[in-house]
């Protein structure tokens, strides 16, 4: 177990648009970071930056709503081409009402509008666009992994089910354990630990979070440095494993 | 929005028991990482060291279980004397399975076994106990942050509804804003944000749990420096508010 961490948003990072080089513009951040990435560091990266770079933006305009969609657009108050765009993207709605659409995402999400966005992806005067989730996370950290030469997390902010406010999860993930799972370790007092697996790239991404901002700040990639992933009764460092595994299955889940 | 931070274990923290002077000890830890607490440091310690101090440990051999504990203990495979404690420490039962019992403990919180814990708690060839959440989690934090004279979280690992493996949460905050409320700010693009309300707590609580471990470390006590919480709007510092503004109240949640 590591005793300190540190924190620190990539300088400099520009406006990212359809058909950028995202891993230069991160390759260019961390280089102005200063100290060259080492063992234990992972980069956090802003699902809408790694979005934008993929191209995943959508004009409004060139979307034809379903009946399904507009009749699931008047139930909840949203724009019927939005909601289309979110049908498109999730293979099951899990609640509605006015204001709120809540589906599963086909990457296994449950969360908000399929993770689409209209803020921050174009200019108010401007035609109406929206932002799709990439369309492979872990396979978008695993390819700014391999251009950077460090592990990747790409994250997004939830609403929980129980809980106010967002949090920071881990969409996708290249380079370091998902999960952490300490299941059968001795505890401080040698009883074998109970819930003791961890969620490990989301607690990171929680945490580069707090340097995000959620949209004025303009830091969409943050370094973490000093992180450990060996799993306790093994000291061996535990094997990479993609943000797909933070995911519960439907048939595990108690509140779909 | 701050641009770096960084986290560091209280080094030095014994083993706490019953009774023991929690801030004192905290304090002790603090002096020995060196620098002094300065504006945007919070300290999050674990509930478990919490709990203890506040004398919340129940040796199991003390309790009669009721009926319905004991119908439920057969349900879900638990020892009745604990089910027993865990249906005192709730107010309604959201689902329950073999190995599984999840409630709304009595200050809101969805969780498992209503966070009674039984690892760390005493040696394996004693009798056993249970350790129960503090009584006020938000008072707890309270306490040490007017003897310690910082912002304090007392942070908890809870499960996800839809995700794998657990992260921190904040069971209790004082001296800071649990939420952060940054609806109305203008995005990059000069659009009203949508989603920004955001658990500013619960990503600390995150963040401070990557130095915790899940019982084996014994590092209970987290300094995090360098954060910031202006509202967006108005570069004002946001007020602070207990983590009960976390909990979202069950006439809002759509999955209890």
């Amino acid at each position: 177990m590591a005793d300190a961490l540190s924190l620190a948003a990539l300088p400099g990072i520009p406006l990212v648009r359809a058909g950028d080089d995202l891993a230069a513009i991160l390759a260019d951040g961390l280089a102005r970071l200063g100290a060259p990435p080492g063992p234990g560091d992972v980069l956090v990266v802003a699902q809408k930056v790694v979005s934008k770079a993929e191209g995943r933006m959508v004009a409004l305009a060139d979307v034809t709503p379903s009946a399904e969609a507009v009749a699931l657009a008047e139930r909840t108050g949203k724009d019927p081409r939005l909601v289309e765009l979110i049908l498109r993207e999730s293979v099951r709605v899990v609640r509605a009402r006015r204001g709120l659409l809540i589906v599963e995402h086909r990457r296994g999400f449950v969360m908000a509008n399929a993770g689409i966005d209209q803020s921050n992806v174009a200019p108010p005067d401007g035609p109406p666009h929206a932002l799709l989730l990439p369309e492979d996370p872990d396979a978008s950290a695993a390819a700014l992994r391999a251009r950077l030469g460090l592990p990747v997390i790409v994250n997004d902010s939830f609403g929980r089910a129980w809980r106010r406010g967002t949090c920071g999860v881990a969409l996708g993930a290249a380079g370091l354990p998902a999960l952490l799972d300490l299941r059968g370790s001795p505890d401080l007092m040698g009883r074998r630990m109970e819930v003791s697996v961890v969620g490990f790239a989301d607690e990171i991404a929680a945490a580069a979070s707090l340097l995000m901002g959620q949209g004025a700040e303009g830091q969409p990639a943050v370094l973490v440095r000093g992180l450990q992933w060996t799993t306790s009764t093994t000291a061996a460092t535990a094997p990479p494993q993609p943000a797909a595994a933070l995911v519960r299955p439907a048939a595990e889940d108690l509140f779909r």
